[in-house]
């Protein structure tokens, strides 16, 4: 099968390629590159990339979010400054959004800017970190807190990488691809929820690159976050305050997920469309990690700050209905309210 | 008199305003800002733009070069982000060029980059480092390894606080200034040398932003160093090298005073006009520190790398004659013999 292509534009635009078996195609224009990718990936698709690419110089950073500090950041720096990594370099990010998150802000900085390509291997990585040109690093004071804009040259996402994956961080990672069914196209709704949806199904090509298609025209038409990019985060508030409250015990997939419930159960009670029947049907299919013991009280002060609260309320991305999203104020009494029947709700789901 | 401005071009003009009396009469139109400045900066500066500017944060770094390292610029974000400075707040620079670079740095990264402005307290930081949006800091490896192309968006240079500097690093500071004419407007070169040219005197202002002229319109052909702007690289070869060879003993405008006269030298012999008594002058007027005994030996491996060099020699900025630079090749048995001349030099000089 010929892989499938999605186009993002703006200032330099690029291609974001579906399909599998693309680590061993992977080609580029630059002679010297930095390969970055976790410790923890597996070996053979490490080994694949350096046959395609042979780097000047390959690193390894800790998994996950571990990776995404400025003690590693500085690491990284200095490696490829001592494999002499030239400005017409370019640097290559294999592995999860954490670690193209890294690589993409590295690419930024090194010498205040060198050419960047993204390999993602995971679900999330793919739907979401892979597009659009966020890239960043944890500071101790919160999550990507630092970083740049630095769109890639290109994106690969090998399909095959994905047939590795633990079913459950495959099925996290799904949140993202059902957030762009809601906000944008809802034929991808059923189809996240279909069983050709998984890893190693010749459906799932086209279901990914439909995907991902919306995110690239989202931020085609706002690249930097100055308005509709914003829907993008539908689901994200609480699903941050939920990440923060837990010290991430909750991955982001699965906090996502949760979040898009909530959401939609917040905009209908603000005259919305009644669209919980699909945000609970996500959950059923996503079968997300149980939540400890919450109350109202202990996300509120997540939810109220980030300059988005006010007296009028808190600001959250809402649908009128499927695929027609926008930016509302929700008063405090609502979020309290429809809190407790998300709670109920969860009980029910299980 | 009416402070004096240039405009820089490009995708986000800018203006440098050149005066008396400016760090008092500061405005953004930002409500939270962070103001950066050096540790040993006079207390009057810092108090001045403090109390036209109300910062949210101040955030004192350590003096020149030692705030330029990737510790120090993790500790500032550690502080703007406790300090919750938001999306729309900005980053102001105050000082030398070296806190200048780490808060553009801090500028372009933070929440992935936000408005920055800078007030140069030196000569060096306003004709060289305050113009042209190169921000970064240095890596264990190399200087200014890392950082990003983050212009400011005003640039006050306030000519009172050049009464401050010892007159060593105002000569020094000169450097640049003098560059400026040979590379592009003659007129600077004796005026540069006259008795106007010193901190207080009236006349400076108008020398200053011609200098300063002179790059804003070089940078603005060419704002991310894809082919013009390397010329303003003139005298910096040999600089780099001594700077590295003595450790950063020599201070930069001193090494670029040194390596533009070896710069003239190599000119006249490849073919171009004989400016030699100008580099030579300028020596003489700024009185740099004496070299310790050095040989071409121990400078080559400096000057070889950095892939301007080739079996064809190694890549110089040269001059046709004033005002007409251009990127030459320059091959080894001229780099050597030329080096002997300058060396010769320096002893009549003195």
């Amino acid at each position: 099968m010929q892989p499938l292509e999605v186009k993002v534009g703006g200032e330099q635009p690029y291609t974001v390629t579906v399909g599998a078996g693309l680590l061993a195609r992977v080609r580029v224009p630059q002679r010297h590159v930095a390969l970055i990718h976790p410790a923890d990936l597996p070996p053979a698709f490490v080994e694949t990339v350096q046959a395609a690419l042979s780097p000047t110089v390959t690193v390894s950073v800790p998994p996950r979010d571990g990776c995404k500090t400025l003690a590693v950041y500085a690491d990284v720096l200095s490696q490829l400054a001592a494999a002499n990594l030239p400005r017409d370099g370019a640097v290559v990010g294999l592995g999860g959004g954490a670690a193209t998150d890294l690589a993409g802000f590295v690419a930024a900085s090194y010498l205040r800017g060198v050419a960047f390509y993204t390999l993602p291997t995971t679900l999330l990585g793919m739907v979401d970190a892979a597009v659009g040109g966020k890239t960043g690093v944890n500071l101790p004071e919160g999550k990507n807190l630092v970083g740049a804009f630095w769109p890639p040259q290109a994106v690969w996402c090998d399909t095959d990488t994905l047939t590795t994956l633990p079913s459950e961080i495959f099925r996290e990672g799904a949140a993202e691809a059902y957030k762009h069914g809601l906000i944008a196209d809802p034929s991808l709704l059923p189809r996240v929820l279909s069983p050709d949806f998984r890893p190693g199904d010749p459906g799932l090509e086209a279901t990914l690159a439909d995907a991902i298609r919306v995110k690239a025209e989202v931020v085609t038409r706002d690249p930097t976050e100055q308005g509709e990019r914003a829907h993008l985060n539908f689901g994200h508030t609480l699903a941050h305050a939920l990440e923060a409250h837990t010290h991430h015990a909750i991955p982001h997939g699965e906090a996502v997920g949760y979040g898009m419930h909530y959401a939609a159960l917040l905009s209908r009670a603000l005259g919305g469309a009644d669209l919980t029947a699909h945000t609970r049907a996500f959950l059923r299919w996503q079968r997300p990690t149980p939540l400890p013991d919450l109350t109202f009280d202990d996300l509120w002060p997540y939810m109220a700050r980030d300059k988005k609260a006010d007296a009028d309320g808190v600001r959250f991305v809402l649908l009128h209905d499927l695929g027609r999203p926008y930016l509302g104020r929700v008063p405090g009494a609502v979020l309290r309210r429809e809190f407790a029947a998300w709670q109920t709700d969860l009980t029910l789901v299980r």
